[in-house]
């Protein structure tokens, strides 16, 4: 039995570019729209739906807090789409990911944690866990693939793999 | 001179019908998903931004609020696709819409105010003034068309035609 704890990292642009992109407007530059009064952050991450009969949906979560420290024992890619999840209340939540392909190798996973208005867009194929809350009830507007056919692959972890994830309080705020 | 004052309306699925959806989770069902840790308000508003070589984006928007009461003055449309706003910043904010058709009557007009829950997604040609935060900076996550070609058409209501908006207190919560 191997059980170790994964690094915990605050979530970049340049950090998460393998996996996708961030939704967010620090760093991000805008323009001006509505006589001034609207700053636009324009297309701040591709909405890759449309494979086979796909079209994009606008869906809400209210998503109850995982306890931690938390076991990771499964991932899922969306092989046919992108998925966009954007939090409706400022707390931060988990990300983990790990790079597409056949499988997902326990060294190639990264966790990283939300500064509380961040969203992220998973690539297609990208391996994720479902959606970690953490602390008290979040909502999210989640932006993906309303469509028939299988577009959900799951990856289980080997029982003798223990992979934990845990925060310190200081990561939250 | 006319000036009349726009009666304002709490904002209700019924009410909205004829100008586009809500994006809430008031009044919908949902389903559970990740082992029941969320329920999913699935597929709240058609996102129909397909038109020509159009294709959905996420945006984010960071809006100054107008001072009340306003005129209203101008009105738009997008005939090629819809366009949704969900606030990230718990604030009622404005809905002045009227219905699609070559022109704008006065007296076709409606002005709702949300919960500071509730999103909108305008269906495509339906009137609607730019977006009307109120109180104080407000954020807000828009999907709509990224694509070419002309997507906005305004309306100018004559100079002679005064309809203004104002707010209540009582009615914001």
């Amino acid at each position: 039995m191997l059980k170790s704890f994964l690094p915990l990292e605050r979530l970049t642009a340049e950090a998460f570019a393998p996996f996708g992109d961030i939704i967010q407007t620090t760093g991000n530059t805008f323009h001006h729209i509505n006589a001034c009064m609207v700053e636009r952050y324009h297309d701040l991450a591709p909405v890759d739906v449309l494979d086979g009969d796909g079209r994009p949906g606008i869906s809400l979560l209210v998503a109850k807090p995982y306890e931690l420290p938390l076991a990771v024992q499964q991932l899922e890619r969306h092989p046919r789409s992108s998925q966009a999840f954007i939090p409706l209340s400022e707390q931060p939540f988990l990300v983990i990911v790990a790079p597409p392909g056949d499988t997902v190798g326990i060294d190639s996973l990264r966790a990283f944690v939300t500064d509380g208005r961040q969203g992220v867009n998973y690539r297609r194929g990208v391996w994720h866990h479902v959606l970690l809350a953490i602390g008290e009830m979040a909502n999210f507007v989640a932006i993906d693939r309303i469509g028939n056919g299988p577009n959900c692959d799951l990856f289980d972890f080997a029982p003798e793999i223990q992979c934990w994830i845990d925060i310190e309080p200081s990561q939250i705020k």
